[in-house]
């Protein structure tokens, strides 16, 4: 079995944002040699995304008008976790579009559907964050 | 290290539905000969989910009342992904109910507590898709 | 390849509750032996979740207000998969938070940014329940 890692890194410049992963996360695979598994993509911080749906600019203004309906950054006090913080709404943004993705891997390529591509969704930026890829297989 | 990889294709008849896969992955399982590992069934494509929940019919009517209630499908333009679509409120329901499901494989058996089902869960149907399922193991 | 499975048992005394179950998936690790792989933690049952987020109280208590916004649990007669139950709510906050976590193992550790940890989600306790712990790797 073979395994390899490897991390991403972000620093948005504004609050929440979306990114297209799937080329860094094709390199991290074409970099690992593995023709058979599963890759783990993972944000490894807890108020960040990754996810998988469309690229199509209108969807992610649609995403993040939808998400701040469910979960409002404001009022930031009506929150309790928002103590010297006023991050609490992208701890529930996050659980909404979810901490990972796991993808397999055939024949050395990722095995997506047409439309599939992976994002890093960032729901507290203004810092430097981190994405972990994870590959196993053979 | 083994692999196995087949895709299950489905063609519901109305916009949305909830089809329990549970049997089909079984049958991939079997297949494959795999006694120890994991198996990854994920929806490929971005409108449609993989989820594991209660094959209980109630359940899946409240089901969608509530995403129709948090994601409403209309109007069709409160979305700007809705240019010659009509199909944003599924991007999100798919969001909620999740891409993919990875379930243990113990004794070539899926490793599961006693109400676990797997469901396909369409949010645009009326045409053709697929799940992928993906077993590594031994 | 190394294959291990343990399951986490629960009885939590209220309806909802957050476990941090770290250490335990960690003790877990170190029984496998297994230095690169994967490890899938997953809830057995369906009104439960296992999901990576932060170990503050403030934010816990935002999670449970928040998730009763979205699925109130009353009124009970609310859902049809009520009739001898009541906790349809349950699965619903169950698909919100998620059922599983995949996390990387690299160099026998939990591979985790800083805030990292583990977390079972009970929305219908007062029962014993269970988390199932596989772990894949060499």
């Amino acid at each position: 079995m073979k395994s390899f890692r490897k991390e991403l890194w972000f620093n948005l410049p504004q609050r929440r944002g979306f990114v297209n992963i799937t080329p860094k996360v094709e390199a991290c695979l074409a970099e690992s040699g593995v023709r058979e598994g599963l890759v783990l993509v993972n944000a490894m911080h807890i108020t960040a995304s990754v996810f998988i749906n469309d690229d199509e600019i209108g969807l992610h203004q649609d995403f993040d008008l939808w998400l701040e309906k469910l979960a409002p950054h404001k009022p930031v006090s009506g929150y309790r976790h928002n103590v010297g913080e006023d991050n609490a709404d992208g701890h529930m943004k996050r659980q909404i579009m979810g901490r990972e993705a796991v993808v397999a891997i055939t024949g050395g390529k990722l095995d997506f559907g047409p439309w599939e591509q992976i994002f890093y969704g960032e729901f507290d930026g203004k810092r430097k964050k981190r994405v972990l890829v994870k590959i196993i297989g053979e």
